[in-house]
């Protein structure tokens, strides 16, 4: 029954492909590949925090030496074929293979080079994590356990390879990062050390966002744009706002628009609606949002 | 030790089996496999977007055809085996397994039938969300990484199968991707072309919303009823609102009841809380949201 | 290339793992394995609902007795070694391995002995979640596709184990639950019966709620601390509210306190902040939120 349909189906598929070339990825070029990057991302994380989500079982007893080298080697060599691929995918000037390689590598060596300074400051970030939850059990489960470490984590490698300029791994990054946890970091953010977000479930922290040391960020926070009604006009315009250090916002808050700067120190209560400036040290909070209580026996 | 036990917790257990039916399954049919629906969901997605999500390396220098042939008829047969199972499990007439099969082919027929117009309108979804957001590289990033565009790419494969009155199939499939981009898209709700969502953690659409063109939703908006208190009762009533084309709803926004309509062109704030239709071309925002702002030295 | 930069890389690695330790688990000591644990999740349920989530075929007219009794020693042995890996990993007095893996036998004991129970409860559940849904087709789709049932279930599950003492696994637990449906749940949280959550991304319940029976909450509702400034020192103190039987909570509202108290039987409506107790029967709304309406020729 089937066959007598599918051949007029399969015309009209092949009809919308040649309608509009962005159904297929360009010719000769290949995507990279979201699962690779994701066991990428794992692999790292097992180098930063050994044993946490491995076998592995280094201690101050063992030499970690060759471990570290053999993990490093093969996500070196795993990255740079994806960092290859992003760039030949992007490509518009017909560069050489050769040429796309050696910049590839030349990524790969920076971003290499500043994976010791991350993993320092992600140390911040567990030490934030514990600190300032109460339910924490230990460092150990902030580790384990904590999506917000672990969208932090994936932040932080998304964005030096941001900075370094390679094209679709960042964003493809982040996202896998938003799946897992509901909290969506743009790679171009910019945030210091120390930084805490708990639950985190729905916060948005848009691409221009600036944000300082120890913060700290509760779930449904939105560090957004005032409007975008001017789409890809607004590109690398900074429409995000800027958080200075020591700042605490609670659920649900929004923070809204490029020029918006919270003072250092500020606290910012839960479902606070934030489109201007404050001073540092304020504490902004909904004024007395006006509750309706009904008992039974009045009007429904 | 646990042996001693296990006689007591086994015979517990069987019991609360037979005090309640809904425990088991219905005797002789079974249930849909949500492992084979999510890998179908990717089937389908390569077939309407060829190479971001595998390796076939299509491109208008290719032919085409046998790719999607190949992948089509491997797609409808797994579609139309869990059709079954899901019109089996359903039945309450006592029809007989080849009556059902019949049904089933039919349905897959009107729903491959719809394929090629899905693929075009998802066309212009890429387009919106590519338009609508500064931070989008390239169509082919939004294409390969936006969970927005994977829940709407759902929610309309979803959409035709409750239209075709498939029982159980649409509701696994928008919960798989709800699970996966944290928006909710009731599979019952119309919507109509050139749809936006970003960030959209936390966006729920009920199964009676009305969308029309060029609407752009961000992240938290709930599109909902006023009350469901009524449960059951509510079955197929209309309780979730109507948005009407090139309507923008920023985060956070909820948008309540079933005859709330939203007008053509209008833009709701961020945070707003609408329970009442607005004409078109409306800007609705809280106003002034009083701030209370406090500097240190005065009063906590 | 990269072989040059490598050793100064593994270098810098080892030497921020001489820094803290944190950055290894504990010489000589396993952590628990999250993918096991999952497994352990997915098995427990298939115990509870069999044939919703496997091929196993029961009825009434079977005998589940088997399937049930070696489903559970399978179970019961996974669990144990996870216990035991936990209680190893924390131990902070040298107990010897036989006096750990007796305790951790004992905690199964009493876990499995509470698993009818559990059974029976989330058969409460399953009937809150059909009977408050519209959109709910039967029962047998809210226990196949509901991410609200999922979140509670493993809730339910998790809520014993963190009563049992165990530490790790609950939290690891229940952050699972929260990555596959946005649903956060505190281990420790004390939750009745006939409990409904619906759509449900967002929600967080923190770990010292108590919530009675037949309470609704809808996505993004966050029942949740006023400060935690007061960070580990507030561990174990009662921070989150008690919201008492039969009230319901709409989307993204907020309850916030451990001496707030919302009366048996109150709604609180979407959107609503509530800081401060409300006695029995209350509806508490946001009083008219002032809507700023502006048509097309005003000022923008």
């Amino acid at each position: 029954m089937f066959g007598d349909n599918l051949d007029r189906i399969v015309a009209a598929i092949e009809r919308n492909y040649e309608a509009d070339e962005i159904f297929f990825t360009k010719p000769g070029r290949q995507f990279p590949n979201r699962a690779i990057i994701k066991q990428m991302l794992k692999d790292i994380r097992r180098v930063l925090f050994p044993g946490y989500f491995g076998e592995e079982m280094l201690s101050p007893y063992t030499t970690p030496t060759y471990f570290i080298g053999d993990m490093l080697m093969n996500i070196e060599r795993v990255l740079r074929q994806q960092v290859v691929l992003a760039l030949k995918y992007t490509d518009e000037q017909g560069r050489c293979t050769a040429d796309i390689e050696i910049q590839a590598a030349d990524i790969c060596t920076r971003f290499f080079d500043q994976l010791p300074d991350i993993q320092r400051t992600l140390l911040t970030d567990v030490q934030a994590l514990f600190d300032g939850d109460p339910a924490a059990e230990s460092k150990e489960e902030v580790i384990f356990a904590y999506p917000g470490l672990y969208a932090i984590y994936v932040y932080r490698i998304a964005h030096v390879l941001h900075q370094l300029q390679v094209p679709l791994l960042p964003r493809t990054m982040t996202e896998l990062a938003h799946s897992g946890t509901g909290i969506d970091i743009g790679a171009g953010a910019d945030i210091g050390e120390y930084f805490f977000i708990d639950h985190g479930t729905g916060v948005v922290i848009g691409e221009t966002t600036k944000i300082g040391k120890n913060v700290k960020l509760y779930q449904g926070v939105t560090l957004g744009a005032l409007s975008t009604r001017g789409g890809q006009r607004l590109s690398g315009v900074k429409r995000h706002p800027t958080i200075e250090d020591n700042v605490t916002i609670y659920s649900n808050a929004s923070v809204l628009g490029g020029e918006t700067v919270i003072g250092e120190g500020s606290v910012i209560a839960g479902s606070a609606f934030v489109t201007a400036s404050v001073p540092p040290h304020s504490r902004v909070s909904v004024k007395s949002q006006e509750v309706s209580l009904r008992q039974p026996g009045e009007r429904d």
